[in-house]
C-alpha cells in the first residue's frame, strides 16, 4: 500500500460519511504529491461548553489524524453566536454569554482540546473576527444562497415544523453563518458529528458562491452514553470526561454496555483498526469475555489521557473495590445534586431503602457499607465531594455507585 | 357630528382594513384633543418605479387625507433594498439598481408624488440611512421576532411553497426589514395596499420588541386595470398615469369597464363619498347611463391632475373624435412597441387586416383612416410618437386606438 493510500485509509477510518469522496481523495492525493498545500481542516465549536467528554473526542481525534499527516487543523471558536445567543429565548442550547464568559470558556475548552490535538499545524480563530462586522447586504447575499424548502429538509427543522413547534427565522441564519465561516478560513475539509451533516454541506454552496473550491465534508458517528442512551451527558452520569481522574475514568468504562465496546474502542482509543477488528471477532465467537474487553478499553482510555502507570493503578484499585469483594460491575450510578447528605436520605436517594426508618434499621443491623466499610451511625453526614465515586451498599445485594452531579449540563461543543 | 368623528370618517373612508380599529380611533382622538402629537403616517415605496398611475394614487391620496388633518406623512424611499436587489436573481420585481439610479428614480417619483401629497407636514427619508449599517446581531434580533410558520402563512409564500417554487431565505428577511423601517421612523400608522397587509402587520411586532407602541395598519383596496384585469400596468395599456396628457387621460377613462366606475370614482377622484353613493344608486336603477358616469369620472380625473379647463377641452376633443363621428368608445387599444411603422404592418399589428395584400387593397379602396382622415398611400411610414393616442380605422366597423408601449413595465411602488 502506498503512503497516500495508507493516509486515505487512516483519515477515513471510522468516518460515517465522506462527501463527496472523489473530491476528498483528489485533494489528499494532490497534497501528498506536493501539488497543493496541506489541507485546511475546519472544526467549529461553540464555547458554551467547557468540559470535553469522549463523545466530543471522536471528532477531535479525527482532526488530530489530519494533523499527523501535516494538514492544518483550523479550530473555529463560535464566539459570535455564543454572544448573540438565541434572541428569541427559545433555545436552551444557545445561551447568551458575555464576552468574558466566551473567553473564559474558550480558554478552558482549549486546554482540554490540546490533550487530543497536536500543537501544530494548528490555527485557532474566533468567528467574531468576521461575523461581527458582516453588513446587512452581505447577510442578504448569504441568505439568498439557500431556499426555505431546503432548510426545512434538515431533520430537526422538519420535525419541529411538522409538530407545530415554532422555529424563529433567525434559526435559519445560523447554519448559513457557520457556512460563512468556511469561506473565512478557506476550508478544504470540514469535520463534524453526523448530526451536523446538513450544516457542513451548506458550507459547500456558500463557498462556491464566494468563488472558492467547496470543502469536503467528513462526519464521524455520534457515540451513545455508557448506559446506551443517545445523549452522552455529564449530568446524566453516562459520560467519561477526558479530564476525569484515572480511577473514575476506569470505573466508568467498566460500566459500559457490552454492545458499545467495539464502537468505543474504535472511535475513542488509539487501538489500531486491525486490533479492534480482532477484539470484535473474539467477542463475537465467545473467545473473549466482554468484561475483559472492557478492561482493555478502560486501560486504553486511562493510558491515553493519563499514563500507562495510572492505568495499571486504576485497574488494581478497581479490582480491590469490586472484583475481589464480589461487588457487581454493572451496579447503578446515582447522581447526587445536593451539597450535603444525611445517611438516611442518601440511602433513600439511592433507592436502596424505601423509608427513613428502614434506613435506620439497616444501619443498626450493620448492613450499610461505604466502599466496603460498615457505617454504624445513622446520623452520619457527608459532603458531596466525599461521596463522589464511592460505592454504597445495603446488605449483600443492593449496591449503588455515587456520583456528584455536574453543576450544569454540558452540550456537545461541535453541535452548533 | 363632531370634528373628530368627521376626521375618523374621512380617514377610514374607502379603506379595506383598519387594524386594530380601536387603537387607531384612540390615537386619532388623542391627537385631535392635543393629548399627543399629530400621527406619523408611514408609506414605503421602492424606487424601482418612476411613473405613478391611478393604482398607486389610491394610497397616496389617503396619505394626503391624513396631512389635511395635520398628521405627518412619512415617505420612506426603499433605497437600501433597491440597491441590494434580489441576490438570488429569482425576483424580477427586485432589480438591482445603482445608487445613481435609485437617486434618479426617487427624484422623478417624488415629483409625481407631490402632485398628490401636500407640501407639509411631510418627511421624506431613505432606509439606506438605517439599514446599511445594521449589524448581524441586530439582524438576528430582528429575525428572531417571527417564526417560519407564520411567514409561510403569507399568501404568496404559501402558494410558492405548496407549488414547490423556490423561496430564498433572504426573501424572509425583506418583510422584517420593512418592519424595521417602522421602528426607525416611529410610525403610528402605516398605509399600504391590501397586498401589503402581512408586511404592515409585521411592523407591529418588531416595534413592540423595540419598546415602541405598535403602529396601526390601514390598507386600501387595489384597483383593477381599465380592462378589468387584476394588474394595472402602463405597458398593458390598461393604466392611467397621473402625468398623462389631458386628452389621453380622458380617452382612457372613457374605456373603463362599467363595473369599475364606482370603485374608480371612490378611490381615485375627489368626488365626495355621498355623491359617489348617489351616482352608484342612479347607475343601479338605470337613471344614469354608464357612459355619462364615465364622462364624469374622466372630467374629475383631468381636473384633478390638470385643470377644469383642460377637462372641458379634453371632453370636447373626445366628442369630436368619437361621439360625433360614431366611433365606438370601447374600441380595443393596440400597444405599439417599435419606433417606426409602415402602414401595412401597422394595420396587421392592429389586427384590422389579416395580410399585407389586404392592407394595400383597403388603402387603395380609400377605406383606411387615421383620426378620421383617409390615408391614400400604402407606403406611408410613421414615427411611434406620431401614432400614440390616435384612432386607426378600416371600413366602417373596424377600429383600434394606438398607444406607444412604455419602455419597461412599471410595478406598484408601494408593492414592496
Amino acid at each position: 500500500m502506498s503512503d497516500v493510500d495508507e493516509q486515505l485509509q487512516v483519515l477515513t477510518h471510522g468516518a460515517a460519511q465522506v462527501e463527496p469522496y472523489e473530491e476528498f481523495e483528489h485533494k489528499v492525493r494532490q497534497a501528498a504529491a506536493g501539488q497543493r498545500p496541506p489541507l485546511r481542516v475546519k472544526f467549529g465549536i461553540d464555547p458554551t461548553s467547557t468540559d470535553i467528554h469522549l463523545g466530543h473526542s471522536v471528532v477531535l481525534r479525527k482532526l488530530a489524524d489530519f494533523q499527523r499527516f501535516g494538514h492544518t487543523a483550523v479550530l473555529i471558536i463560535g464566539g459570535f453566536t455564543a454572544q448573540v445567543g438565541d434572541p428569541s429565548g427559545r433555545s436552551k442550547t444557545r445561551p447568551r454569554l458575555s464576552p468574558e464568559q466566551v473567553t473564559a470558556n474558550a480558554r478552558t475548552y482549549l486546554e482540554q482540546v490540546r490533550m487530543v490535538l497536536l500543537d501544530e499545524p494548528l490555527e485557532i480563530v474566533d468567528n467574531r473576527d468576521w461575523l461581527e462586522g458582516l453588513t446587512l447586504a452581505e447577510v442578504l447575499g448569504l441568505t439568498s444562497q439557500m431556499t426555505v424548502a431546503r432548510m426545512l429538509e434538515r431533520a430537526d427543522f422538519a420535525e419541529r415544523y411538522a409538530s407545530g413547534i415554532p422555529i424563529a427565522i433567525s434559526e435559519f441564519l445560523y447554519p448559513l453563518l457557520q457556512a460563512r465561516d468556511s469561506v473565512a478560513v478557506r476550508a478544504d475539509v470540514e469535520l463534524g458529528g453526523t448530526d451536523q451533516t446538513f450544516n457542513l454541506l451548506a458550507g459547500r454552496g456558500v463557498q462556491q458562491a464566494a468563488g472558492q473550491v467547496p470543502q469536503c465534508v467528513l462526519t464521524m458517528p455520534l457515540i451513545e452514553g455508557l448506559d446506551g442512551s443517545a445523549k452522552m451527558s455529564k449530568s446524566l452520569g453516562n459520560a467519561i470526561g477526558i479530564t476525569d481522574e484515572p480511577a473514575d475514568m476506569y470505573g466508568k468504562a467498566m460500566r459500559l454496555r457490552d454492545e458499545l465496546i467495539i464502537k468505543y474502542l474504535r472511535l475513542t482509543t488509539a487501538v489500531a483498526p486491525d486490533e479492534v477488528d480482532d477484539v470484535h471477532a473474539r467477542l463475537a465467537d465467545g473467545r473473549l469475555h466482554p468484561r475483559d474487553a472492557k478492561r482493555r478499553l478502560a486501560r486504553e482510555l486511562v493510558t491515553l489521557y493519563h499514563s500507562a502507570e495510572a492505568a495499571q493503578a486504576a485497574q488494581e484499585r478497581f479490582d480491590v473495590q469490586f472484583r475481589d469483594r464480589g461487588v457487581p460491575e454493572d451496579i447503578p450510578t446515582v447522581v447526587l445534586d445536593r451539597d450535603r447528605w444525611f445517611l438516611p436520605s442518601l440511602l433513600q436517594a439511592a433507592e436502596l431503602v424505601t423509608s427513613g426508618s428502614e434506613a435506620r434499621r439497616m444501619v443498626a443491623q450493620g448492613a450499610v457499607r461505604l466502599d466496603g466499610t460498615v457505617i454504624g451511625d445513622a446520623t452520619a453526614e457527608y459532603e458531596l465531594a466525599d461521596l463522589d465515586g464511592r460505592v454504597i451498599q445495603v446488605g449483600k445485594r443492593r449496591f449503588a455507585r455515587l456520583q456528584a452531579a455536574a453543576m450544569d449540563d454540558q452540550r456537545t461543543p461541535h453541535n452548533r
